[in-house]
């Protein structure tokens, strides 16, 4: 009993006023069911997080993430904020939680922001990398970073379609049906496709190829799975079933019928933020 | 009774001669204890290739390896034979073998060869890839295909060091200890060592790095654990603990305990094999 007073305040002593520390999260998304906690115990990255953090901290803490992103998906750069009395200097969070989180999340940086500021309610430019491994059969090394398919993509298409996504479009198209959102409108800033082994009309049509081949985009937000959506036309375009031109239509149609499928979660990499400014 | 008679006639019918056939084999060895096949029932390539084979071509198929990756090591490129009955042309195999092959196991390539063509009785170059994440934090995406240090490695010093491997060496201080072989007489045509952020002497020295370090290198054969031997030496120079003029008396004194030590199996990939020639 007297021990466990003894602990009680040196705990006290050890506490200082609360703070909110912002920390950038890294991680493969194979064995995870999205970011967003769940209430079926589906085990997620938020939910790890809490867990570790309390355990570490010792007090009980909830992030508060800027991206849920989905089954599957993975992050370079997710961020999360959280709360804590603990003195810890922020940028040793990283250290301390990457001893206790599991192999496939790490908290990469850790900084003291103020306690107002909330990660998804700030203005940022944010970027996702949509990854595709093109080639006759699938190499393991890259099954869970990559969508594999074999059919030959006409990049220079692809590249050639990029230019009709950029600025601010509705893209009620590229929304997948039935989410609730105030508005459909975003602002795209940057669109590339770029791969280690072009396309060159002179190369002999039938022969296999093997190489990445790398959707990059950034934008102010994105809506629920846009930037699958994104992709899974874009590799419409590279399969010559849509032309470059049509998507100018494909937007204007504002209806996600007229968009190409919603392409897998494994090729799918949230890169990063870049904080803009309170919003 | 009439229909099983039936399909063993089929079978018969549909057999052809004795042929062999050469694949090449990329797998991604984290699940695995090795390739070649083991009696106490742990899962390795050699076994997944063996029932694959026999459920696919219904005969009893064994394969022949070229190289005995450890527990842990990866491949782009192992190579193996197996004999069949079977019809199947060989560029049809990697179609056949892969609709049943677990998603970490594909077959990149099937050819026919000669009955008398052995993959470890033949001239070949053999290229080993062995990968570093040197960064302060592991990267979830990298952990299984590189074996992270937050040492911050000279890699220009690693540079200088590769010097002294190549040619042909006694080169019983990289290999372990114990191993049974006729001569340990390598020859080695090729060591590099890159990265896509290099040292700079004008940089902070302080700075954290988050780069990948890559060495590579190519020989007529290799010991038991040589190339890891190797790794783990030159990231001993990389951290200042070794001089790359050291290397000359580590390869010298033919002594396993004058080199490194062995670097973990995650950064280990057998890339590939050119087939030089019969011994």
């Amino acid at each position: 009993m007297e021990e466990e007073q003894k602990k009680k305040e040196k705990k006290k002593k050890e506490q200082g006023p609360l703070r909110r520390i912002l920390i950038t999260v890294a991680y493969d998304g194979t064995n995870y069911h999205g970011f967003q906690k769940q209430n079926s115990g589906a085990v997620t990255i938020e939910g790890v997080l809490n867990d570790t953090l309390t355990n570490v901290f010792k007090e009980p803490i909830e992030v508060i993430g800027a991206s849920r992103t989905d089954t599957g998906v993975h992050a370079y750069g997710n961020l999360a904020v959280f709360d804590t009395h603990s003195r810890i200097e922020a940028e040793k969070v990283p250290y301390a939680l990457n001893r206790s989180l599991p192999e496939d999340i790490r908290v990469l940086c850790g900084e003291e922001v103020p306690l107002d500021f909330h990660p998804r309610k700030c203005d940022t430019i944010k970027t996702y990398e949509y990854r595709i491994y093109n080639a006759p059969f699938n190499l393991p090394q890259k099954r869970l970073y990559s969508y594999w398919t074999y059919a030959k993509l006409d990049v220079e298409k692809m590249q050639r379609a990029t230019g009709y996504f950029i600025g601010t479009h509705d893209f009620a198209s590229f929304c997948s049906a039935g989410t609730q959102t105030p508005t459909t409108v975003r602002t795209l800033y940057e669109l590339t496709v770029e791969t280690d082994d072009p396309f060159d009309s002179e190369d002999d049509p039938e022969a296999p190829v093997c190489r990445d081949i790398v959707i990059r985009v950034s934008g102010s937000g994105f809506l629920y799975n846009m930037v699958r959506i994104i992709a899974g036309t874009l590799m419409e375009v590279g399969k010559g079933r849509i032309e470059p031109e049509q998507i100018a239509d494909i937007i204007e149609a504002r209806d996600r019928e007229a968009a190409g499928p919603t392409a897998p979660p494994e090729g799918l990499t949230l890169v990063g933020y870049e904080i803009t400014g309170k919003a």
